[in-house]
């Protein structure tokens, strides 16, 4: 045992705990898993306690853990709490408790004066009717828990569709969103560790498809000096009024009135991939060092121009991948499935255009437009 | 189980097997290692198959695995030629024949026009005399086989220390070997794969301590591109005629006659270790490549420049190097003990002036000379 060393629980056994302990391995860090089987992506880099004993299974992870954290927002806060009674577990309860409600969410972006879209919690056809009224169309009725990826959602463009849009999401508690005129998604991570240090790493630009991230390009171009030091003052806030540790990452909108806040996750972000080789700290490795009690690492790119490219459902010739020079293969051991984030690819390039013509050449990737 | 999945058995558990499976998960790649306990460096990273009954450990791992490795040039060859009945090992026996026996090795430096010091095995007293009086001295008795890191090695500088120097490392088979005049000590790390590429990460500059490595410096400086060259030539000697798959390391003297080599090493080595952040494919990452039948990746440094330090016998402030803007920890999960490799420190910069600076930090870390 290293002086540095800590026993880390994961609750999950996806890629983002597969991607935590291939960065925390090498900084003497050990990793145990919560999973439902010994086949999930993070199964061979750790313990692995699953969940056929759910119990008895997450007891062994706890007293196997110094430090736990989870990989999903919509880890129950009430474990999360449990669990915080005998072992530390970043990022605490509140961090989950504002992150896993839309509702709760935007009232904490408006208390700390970020922008955001106007919005209405909804429960029924007529407070949803009402909600149109006032937030106008098109707007956007959401799932005010657990949606990801663009499930439980319908942009509602006119009154007509209200009962539709009930009927589809409706049934359980929703908000109405007004809808953004955006020129572009941006994202930014944010990390704060045990005492109190705040790092940040630049603004990305993302790009969707069907509800899904497809790919992210780092640092967002044309980003001013000032928009930059916006987005992390928000997050500075955030951070600080959560008393998050750990990383943070906020989803945004470029408006032509600035940046106005989409949503948050408490953890590690698929667009945060592109730093495993495009800054000089990865998300996964400040991450640890801020549950872990150690000092943060740089978030400085280290190239010009970076690129994440998801490999969504298929994985694809990702054999190709590996005959191009500055190409850098991340795969999650999933079997394939419509939708299914497999893998990313990180690209690095000295210049814009040398991006693209990557990217072009990653187009059996990317969606068919 | 994506199309590139192949599942990979170890022979060993340290820091080697460590590092070929933080680089071999993101291609997909599946471990398994044979090690002596569930303690070592590799244990949580894989499946492990522990020694307690060696036998029926291998055949376990034997089973489990598609293709196989292994961390020690010392590892049987009649173990690998047994498994290869099986299952495909990499590098194949011949690799390790010659790599293990010094004798051997020089003997193929010979046929390969590979220039190496003047050198004779002997096995008595009289032969060593010999030898002494037709290479003459200063000269460097050696183990003809096992020796690493200066063990098993005595330097006769006058007649009057034969005695002596067959007393502390005689009664068995060994090699005088000429002493080189040397300026720089070098090295190069090749790969070949199963389809017969090859690449070459550049000539590295290491500088050794008490017969242990603690720095290397990457590229070395004011190396012309003749003498890479010369190098590549020679390794691409070595690679075929051992036929050889994986990485090939050989360690040069650079001498005013030109390159000298000394030995040879067929895996995965210290002095490449600063590939893992410095070049755009780790050596690491390139085995795995090599032995499972892929691409094998670009060699090129990402930077101007980078060096790798070694954490030795003690684990030293790590805490303070985790803040240093471009150091890159990796530790072993190794307990201390004097003149043990307990983990490195990679360093990338964009002068030499830079990189020397982030050296001098880390002092701590280097013998005091």
């Amino acid at each position: 045992m290293t002086p540095v060393t800590k026993k880390i629980g994961v609750l999950g056994a996806g890629q983002l705990g597969r991607m935590l302990a291939i960065a925390g391995y090498p900084l003497g860090q050990k990793f145990g898993f919560l999973g439902a089987s010994h086949e999930e992506p993070s199964a061979l880099l750790g313990h692995m306690y699953t969940e056929k004993d759910e119990a008895s299974s997450l007891s062994e992870l706890i007293a196997f853990s110094d430090v736990m954290t989870y990989e999903s927002e919509n880890t129950s806060v009430e474990l999360v709490r449990k669990i915080a009674e005998t072992t530390p577990v970043f990022p605490a309860e509140k961090s989950l408790y504002y992150s896993q409600h839309r509702g709760r969410e935007k009232g904490m972006f408006d208390s700390l004066n970020i922008p955001c879209a106007p919005y209405q919690v909804v429960d029924s056809l007529e407070s949803l009717t009402q909600a149109v009224d006032e937030i106008g169309l098109p707007a956007v009725l959401k799932t005010t828990t657990e949606g990801y990826d663009g499930k439980g959602q319908f942009v509602i463009k006119e009154t007509t569709q209200i009962d539709q849009a009930w009927k589809e999401v409706g049934g359980r508690e929703l908000i109405l969103e007004g809808f953004v005129d955006f020129s572009r998604e941006l994202s930014i991570v944010a990390v704060r560790n045990v005492d109190n240090q705040h790092v940040y790493y630049p603004l990305v630009q993302n790009v969707h498809h069907e509800g899904i991230l497809r790919y992210t390009i780092a640092p967002a171009r044309q980003i001013s000096e000032e928009v930059q030091t916006q987005a992390e003052q928000y997050m500075k806030a955030l951070l600080d009024e959560l008393d998050h540790v750990g990383v943070l990452t906020l989803e945004l909108f470029e408006t032509v009135d600035g940046l106005v806040a989409n949503e948050m996750a408490p953890r590690v972000h698929n667009s945060g991939h592109w730093t495993i080789e495009g800054a000089l700290t990865s998300q996964f490795e400040n991450h640890i060092r801020a549950i872990t009690g150690l000092p943060l690492g740089d978030t400085s790119p280290r190239q010009e121009i970076a690129a994440m490219v998801n490999i969504i459902g298929e994985t694809g010739p990702v054999k190709d991948v590996l005959t191009m020079p500055k190409a850098f293969l991340h795969l999650y051991d999933k079997a394939e499935r419509a939708g299914r984030k497999l893998g990313h690819i990180n690209l690095v390039a000295d210049s814009e255009d040398e991006l693209y013509q990557q990217i072009n050449q990653l187009s059996a990737f990317l969606p068919k437009v």
